[in-house]
């Protein structure tokens, strides 16, 4: 059990959600926020920048969505449902697009395919919340 | 003509959004960011703290959603406009429930008092470019 | 009197600081971190990027560091002054190297000259603070 | 090997620093920064808050810190080691005085005896860092 799962669980009050898959939820949008900052100024190291001006945009957009997502999250004092939703649809919504755009160059730069990793693994932990937590809560 | 609005207009990139629009949008957000950073602390300050759990908690979901928000917006490469649109959206949900939690504080509290009025004028601000500009620019 | 300076003075606890000299330093890193962040974005723009990717690197630096500052500077409760000042030490570095490499490019770039202003100006209000007010509170 | 591991490899840039060194720091303040955000929410989920407002704060300045100096540390491009510094030197503060704190409260909640685990590991790799690897590099 890491410490983010311990500290969770020393927390005075519960989520309604279910602990396990808020948690790969949390890892998931933190990890892609740390891995889109690292992409963004990859790809401004790369020799020629001018065709990933939009991933470069993407990244800094998407990592501080999954930021302030994944801070959301692991706040448990009363939550508010219609908040919560909307800022995991936006996630969502960053997460995939953005995805998509480093799966474009993941052939020509690593960096960006383990960016699309991250995108898509952090995409599918938020739609499992959304449809199978957010549906009983709210 | 105030700094923000003079570089944004030095940017190589202009925006398809009305500009006043989208200035008057980011202005608030960052505003709002700030205000309910300091409504969440000046209610931790408060003797009794138990009826403003959830002012505090609103307040900090409001100001990393607000922030986040207004640093999306002045980016102006690449924009995609679903990405855009739903973390508007977001936000907007976010102003709304942050001022309607401050509005039942607003007569003990000055600062709750201060707080519905940046959460509602970012709300407006939010909802214009929702409706003016998005539907053109997407 | 704005909204920053009404809600401060509505906050139950005081800073032991010059309110002035606060809400001065408070207003010139939140700026500064709006402005560098356009400024990032503007030069990312540019059709010869290369020369601007160290003015890229410490306007997010600078934003990031400007935005956790002007966070911490609104905080009242308990505040721990040997943190606080390490923290206005490292955002000062950073506000005089950012400011040093935005003059590079001024003459060429309307926003690195914009950005050179903000830098200067937060620099200037943070040494105040530094040199006003740290010593008398600590 | 994780993910950022990986991509910090793949980045096109390479940093002076020992590379494990570096990541452990990275890290160290990655997680500090959302326990420290757990531990702020968990302390005001509690009955009686008024001994925790201390924590809270300090709590709120470190996450905040932690997460900015972790996103400095993975931006590989063009460094200033002048501003690293002096940032590493303001996290290992806050760590430090928000771990000295978190001690306080330990016995008595499980959250913050977790805190402190967090902050002491994030300052012994910032010491690290500033011993070990920013006397070679600057």
């Amino acid at each position: 059990m890491d410490r983010l799962e311990k500290i969770i669980k020393a927390h005075p009050r519960q989520s309604n959600m279910d602990l396990q898959a808020m948690l790969d939820c949390v890892n998931a949008c933190f990890e892609c926020s740390q891995i889109c900052t690292v992409c963004a100024d990859a790809c401004l190291g790369e020799e020629h920048i001018q065709p990933l001006i939009r991933c470069i945009r993407l990244n800094q957009d998407c990592a501080d969505i999954c930021a302030t997502t994944g801070r959301m999250l692991v706040r448990l004092n009363c939550p508010d449902w219609a908040i919560i939703r909307s800022q995991l649809q936006a996630c969502t919504a960053a997460c995939h697009k953005c995805g998509n755009e480093c799966e474009l160059h993941a052939q020509m730069h690593e960096h960006c395919k383990i960016c699309l990793e991250a995108c898509r693994e952090a995409e599918a932990t938020l739609k499992d919340l959304l449809v199978t937590q957010l549906e009983a809560v709210s």
